[in-house]
C-alpha cells in the first residue's frame, strides 16, 4: 500500500426531509448571505426550492438566487455567479441540484475570491488558496461531488471540459435526501448509477499490490449497485434502494475506498470528450467507454479482471483459463448497463464513428502517453473509441 | 435505512515514516504548546518518542511530556494530565500510543476546560461543550479511537469502566504508520484484530432492514481481517498486511460502515466488566464474549447469521436448514479467534465462572433490559457469561 493522506471533513446529513435543515446547516458553518444556486425547472416544480428558501428564512439567513445551471456546467454561468456574489456580498454558496450544479458552485466559490479569470484554476495556471464555503442539497446520486474536492467545468468556446481539485472546495455540509431522487427519469437514474460504478472501477483497477482492504470495499460498493440499481429502474419510488445507492455514491467518491493505491481515470478522460462534443450525459458516455476500455486493457492484469468477475458478477472462476472469466466479467458489465437502459455503443449514445479523429485531437495527448492502470497512447485511445463505437451485446 | 448524520473531519496521515510529520501537523491545527501523552516504555525503547519530539522541535512547537498511561486507562492519570496542562498552558494534546492512550488524551482534553470533575462527562452528569484539540500517533490497530468521537476510561475506585462521546474529541489528525505496529507481540496484535472485528460485528447485527451498502462494506472489512490477520501473526514484519489491517481498523470505527442502521454494542458492554475486573486486554475479552453472545441471540435473525457465514466465512448455504449455516458461521469465528491465539473461554482468559454474579451486578442493569439487536435481560447476560465460561472448540 502507498502512503496517503485522507481528509473528508464534509458533514453528511442523510435521510427523509433533511432539506428542511439547510438553513440551520448554513448558519452552523457561518453563512449569513447565501447564493442559492440551482439548475433546471424541476427543483422549482417539485417545490424543493421553496422548502430550501423557507428553511433559510426560518434560520434568519438572507439569500439571492441563481438558476439555470446546465448539465456539463458552463463557464458562462460561473462568470455570472461570481459577479452576483460580489455585488451582493455573498459569503456562502448553497447548491441545490446534482453534480453539475455543485461543480458550478465550486467554480464560483474559488472565482469570487480571485482577482484573475477563474478558468486559470482549471487550466492549472494557478492553484486554489481560498474559497467561499459551500453547502449542497443533492438531487441525484451520481457525481459524488457532494463529498469530493473536485469540480469539472466546460468552457463554451470550443466545448473544452477541464477540472480542478482542492480540499478548500469540499462542501462543508451535504444534505442527502434519497426521496428527492425519486422524481428522476429512469434514464438519468441509470446515468447516475453508471457514474458511481465508474468512480469505483477507476479506483479498482490499480497496479499497487496488497490493497485487500480497498479492493474489498470497492467490491462491496459494486455489489450494492448491482443489487439496488435494477430495483429503482423498476420502481422509481423505492426509497430504500435509492438510499443505498445514494450512500454508495458518496462513499465511492470521497476516496475512502481509493486511498493508498494508484488509480486509473482514463475512462473518465476519454468520456469527457464525448460529453464535451455531443453534450450527452456523462454517465451514458461512461457506459459506452468503460467496457471498451476494459476490453483493450484486461490482458495487463487478467487475474484482477477475473477477481472482479467472480466477486462482483458472480462468474465461475475458470482455473484452467482465467482469461475466459475475465472476459465474462466485462460482458456481464455491459449486459448490466444495457439492462438498466444505458447505451452500449456510439449509435445508441448519439455519437459518430467518423468523429473519432476529432475526439482524439481534443484529448490533446499528442505523441505522449496517459498515466493510469495502463498507459495509453493516441493509438490505444483510437482503439478504445472504435471498440466503443461498434460494441454489441453478446 | 434510517436518517443519520455522518461527520468524520479527522485528517489521516498514513504510511511509512509519517510520524516525522507530527510537528508540521500540530502546527497546521494551531498547536503551540503540546502535551505529549504516552504509555509504556516501548515507545521510548523503539525510539518513536525521540522522533516525535524531534519533529515537534523542528516545527518550533514547545512541549511537555506525560507518560505512564496504562491499558484500560485510569482516571488518576487523567487528573494528573489536566493539572499539568493547566500549569503549563498546554493548547494541544498529542497522544503517542494505542487506544488507551488516545482515550486518556480525550479525557484530559475535555477536563482541562471544565471547572468540575472530568468524570462528570463519563457519568453523563454533563455533556461536552469544549475540548482542547487532539492529534494522535497510533501504535496499534485496534480501538479505532484515532478516528472516533468516543473515549472509554476506568475509575480506579471500584474499577468502573465508562464512556463519553462527542465530535469535539475527534482527533484533528491521526498519524498511522503500519510499521510502528511491527514490534507488537503477536498476542497484542491479535487482540487488536479481534477488537476491530468486534467493532464491525456490533454494527453488522442490526434490526434495520434494507441496509445493503453498509452490510457489504462491513463484510468487505471482515474479509480483509480474515485474510490479513493470520499473515501478521505468522510474520510480524509483514508491512503490507499490517497496512491493510490498520486502514480496516480506522474505517471500521469512524462509522462510515455503520450509519443509517441500528447497532448492537452489547458484547462491548458485557466485555467491559471482564477487562474492568481482571484488567485483561479488551480484545481478548471480546474473543470470549462475542461468539457466546452470537450463540445466545442468533435465532433472532437466522438469515442474517447465515448471510455472514456464507459471505465472510465461506460456509456453504444450507437452503433446507439455514440455521445449520448460521451456527457454522459462529463456530468458524471461534476457530478463527483460536487460530490467531485468542482465548475462547474464561479459563484461557484468566476469568472465573464463580465471578459471574459479580460481573452481572457491576453491569447494573437491574430488572431492566439493554438495547441493541436483541434486548438482553439480566438472565440473558448470565447465560452469555456462562456460555463464554464453558466454551470449547468443535
Amino acid at each position: 500500500m502507498r502512503n496517503f493522506n485522507f481528509y473528508s471533513p464534509t458533514e453528511f446529513v442523510f435521510g427523509k426531509d433533511t432539506e428542511n435543515r439547510c438553513g440551520e446547516c448554513v448558519k452552523k458553518y457561518g453563512g449569513t448571505k447565501v447564493l442559492v444556486h440551482y439548475g433546471s425547472g424541476s427543483v422549482v416544480r417539485s417545490g424543493l426550492l421553496d422548502r430550501v428558501c423557507a428553511s433559510l428564512k426560518e434560520a434568519g439567513v438572507e439569500y439571492v438566487m441563481l438558476g439555470g445551471v446546465q448539465p456539463n456546467p458552463r463557464d458562462t454561468k460561473i462568470y455570472e455567479g461570481i459577479e452576483l456574489c460580489r455585488r451582493e456580498n455573498v459569503d456562502f454558496i448553497l447548491s441545490v441540484g446534482g453534480g453539475s450544479c455543485i461543480d458550478s458552485a465550486k467554480g464560483i466559490a474559488i472565482g469570487v475570491l480571485y482577482d484573475g479569470d477563474f478558468w486559470d484554476f482549471y487550466t492549472k495556471k494557478t492553484t486554489v488558496t481560498k474559497a467561499l464555503p459551500i453547502g449542497t442539497v443533492l438531487t441525484i446520486a451520481a457525481a459524488g461531488s457532494e463529498g469530493s474536492p473536485s469540480s469539472v467545468v466546460t468552457k463554451e468556446e470550443g466545448m473544452l471540459k477541464r477540472d480542478v481539485g482542492s480540499d478548500l472546495i469540499r462542501p462543508r455540509f451535504s444534505i442527502l435526501n434519497p426521496a428527492l431522487t425519486e422524481t428522476l427519469p429512469p434514464y438519468q437514474t441509470a446515468c447516475g448509477a453508471t457514474d458511481i460504478m465508474a468512480h469505483i472501477f477507476e479506483r479498482y483497477f490499480t497496479n499497487t499490490p496488497e490493497v485487500e482492504v480497498t479492493d474489498r470495499l470497492c467490491e462491496g460498493l459494486l455489489l450494492t449497485m448491482v443489487k439496488e440499481t435494477p430495483r429503482v429502474i423498476e420502481d422509481p419510488h423505492n426509497y430504500e434502494a435509492r438510499a443505498n445507492i445514494m450512500w454508495a455514491g458518496t462513499v465511492a467518491h470521497n476516496d475512502i475506498v481509493g486511498v493508498g493505491r494508484s488509480q486509473d481515470w482514463n475512462s473518465h478522460m476519454i468520456e469527457h470528450e464525448l460529453s464535451g462534443l455531443y453534450d450527452c450525459a456523462h454517465g451514458a458516455g461512461l457506459a459506452v467507454v468503460m467496457p471498451a476500455w476494459m476490453e483493450l486493457v484486461y490482458k495487463h492484469d487478467v487475474m484482477r479482471f477475473a477477481q472482479v468477475a467472480t466477486r462482483v458478477w458472480g462468474c465461475e472462476m475458470n482455473f484452467q483459463n482465467p482469461e475466459v472469466t475475465a472476459v465474462e466479467g466485462i460482458k456481464a458489465f455491459r449486459r448490466f448497463l444495457h439492462s438498466i437502459g444505458m447505451p452500449i455503443n456510439f449509435e445508441e449514445l448519439g455519437a459518430k464513428k467518423e468523429d473519432i479523429p476529432v475526439l482524439v485531437e481534443k484529448l490533446g495527448i499528442g505523441d505522449g502517453k496517459t498515466g493510469g492502470f495502463v498507459e495509453l497512447t493516441r493509438d490505444d485511445i483510437v482503439k478504445i473509441y472504435t471498440i466503443a463505437a461498434e460494441a454489441k451485446l453478446d
